[in-house]
């Protein structure tokens, strides 16, 4: 008779990143590297700013996902890691832009760039490292690539007026809000799979499947991070909690706690998400309107869905360390916070 | 015995652009389609924002001159037309962006976007252009083109952190203001020239020359703007006078009537310029000490010697019409607003 030994890599565990990370650490060396190098610039501003937030860590799950896509393709060689970089300045820049759109003050925890650096060095300086994203992938060299990302970067800027637009308004229906959240983030998701795949010229049923793992598993990121948003603590959040309440941002569990309030609570809604005019109280008359018609449980439960959607995508490739670790990933997006 | 008949060809003519816009007026024409069509998007406050800085007209200098450069090669394609809708998306996007970082509230005499639309809708549009002019020339497909144009985004970027910088500061070197205006504004001419010539496929020798050609103009073109602002009126500069001054910016006239001031005088530029303390007479007091010191006429002169040597590099190519009315573009672009 035997007895299993009690192991970290038990189902029980809870689902973490950690595995993935390990499964790409020389690649992701490589890719920090990268970063480093070449958000320098004579202008000491912009590697000042940049670092701030590149160096301040993030989960880097963007290029996380290019390097493990190149590797689920058995490909050999290090084009992947110049792209994934290129990925993370996309996103850094986007995130540079975000905050002063919003105003955010908080990012990941700290203080947002823009809070500290004034919002015209983050705009410029978020201008700068789009353009070096573009270059490095000029410097890959294959124009499928280059289609990809640019293609991504136009979808997201997008994706960002739109929201931009249905932010205060509660007749967003939930197509509208998909739509927003495909766009703004899914996009990156998206191309930062398919281009690991593309890299490792795998045949195009490969690469779309891959690309379709990206977009699922962007969309289920997402709407664990509109639910967080009334349900985490800021501790476990690392960002100012009740955000998206004080920009007037309308996410899912608001779109279904409107539809499912009373007279009296849409009139709330339209007070505090409409007319932005809000009480200290307000946030958590909020959360509770949120919690009472369950809107973040069932948020969180479409997450797992779409989650259990982009685990199905990889199941045409081998049963392989990084192929666990990324449908662990997948477990981990939709878990974390709580 | 014969008499010159009377022409509006005579040399007395006071330079314009109007015969270098008729010799590019069919490919002018393509490249405005180009414009609108790849503006739209299903977000209508993209094409509305975009329409109101592109369609309201400004010379559309810099496609202008990648038409003329392909044409004074001999180019007898289309790709440079989709490449001179490309730099212009590219110099709308930074416009966007630079009255954002500015808070400028009038552009080419009309109110600004953000003046319109509100910074965040500025910041966010000006990406998807910026944006959408990389997929325009990955749609060319040229790895140089692509290299030249990324290139040029990057260090126009830097340029305005730069710029930015040194903003209010009167220890600003000649060598440092020359480096701002290079990055921010001369380097898309010369990529803007540049392509036109790559498309062409003509020598090594050409391209670098028409890169030249492109700087030179781009200076000239600048340090004419920062003479503007202390010398035109409202009217004929479609701009607000005196911005520059009033945003503390340090350019050309200023870093010389400050090397040639009064004790008291450099204190006047101290409290003004660093310190942003201005009363509503302070303007007509530095345009006095700027006229008293003849440092708008040092700067147009400076503008003329650069805007000689641009022409210069012009003597390599045949003596065409097109290459007479570059000339004259120099001539209008060292002349305009006086």
């Amino acid at each position: 008779m035997t007895r299993p030994l009690p192991s970290l890599e038990t189902p029980q565990a809870a689902p973490s990143l950690d595995r993935l990370v390990v499964l790409v650490a020389n690649d992701m060396a490589a890719v920090n590297h990268i970063i480093l190098d070449r958000m320098q610039s004579p202008v000491v501003l912009i590697p000042q700013l940049a670092s701030h937030l590149i160096a301040a860590g993030g989960k880097r799950l963007r290029p996380l996902i290019t390097l493990a896509a190149a590797q689920l393709c058995g490909y050999r060689g290090t084009r992947h890691q110049k792209l994934a970089a290129c990925v993370e300045f996309i996103h850094t820049a986007t995130l540079l832009h975000d905050d002063v759109v919003d105003d955010s003050l908080l990012r990941r925890g700290a203080a947002s760039a823009n809070a500290i650096f004034g919002n015209k060095s983050s705009v410029l300086v978020g201008d700068f490292l789009f353009s070096r994203a573009f270059q490095l992938m000029v410097e890959d060299g294959a124009l499928r690539v280059l289609a990809v990302l640019s293609e991504a970067s136009a979808v997201i800027a997008e994706g960002e007026v739109h929201q931009l637009l249905t932010t205060g308004d509660l007749a967003t229906t939930e197509a509208q809000y998909l739509d927003v959240i495909s766009a703004k983030t899914a996009v990156l998701f998206a191309a930062a799979a398919e281009v690991g795949a593309v890299v490792a010229e795998r045949p195009e049923e490969e690469i779309q499947a891959l690309r379709r793992f990206g977009t699922k598993l962007g969309i289920a990121f997402q709407l664990i991070d509109d639910a967080l948003d009334y349900a985490a603590s800021e501790a476990a959040l690392g960002k100012t909690v009740g955000d998206d309440f004080r920009e007037g941002k309308v996410t899912l569990p608001v779109i279904l706690a409107y539809a499912r309030g009373t007279a009296d609570e849409r009139a709330f809604w339209h007070r505090t998400i409409e007319d932005l005019e809000q009480t200290d109280a307000d946030l958590a008359r909020a959360q509770a309107l949120i919690d009472q018609h369950g809107t973040v449980r069932e948020t969180v439960e479409r997450a797992r869905q779409v989650g259990e959607e982009a685990k199905a995508e990889l199941l045409r490739f081998p049963d392989l360390p990084i192929r666990r670790s990324l449908m662990e990933a997948i477990d981990f997006a939709v878990s974390r916070g709580y």
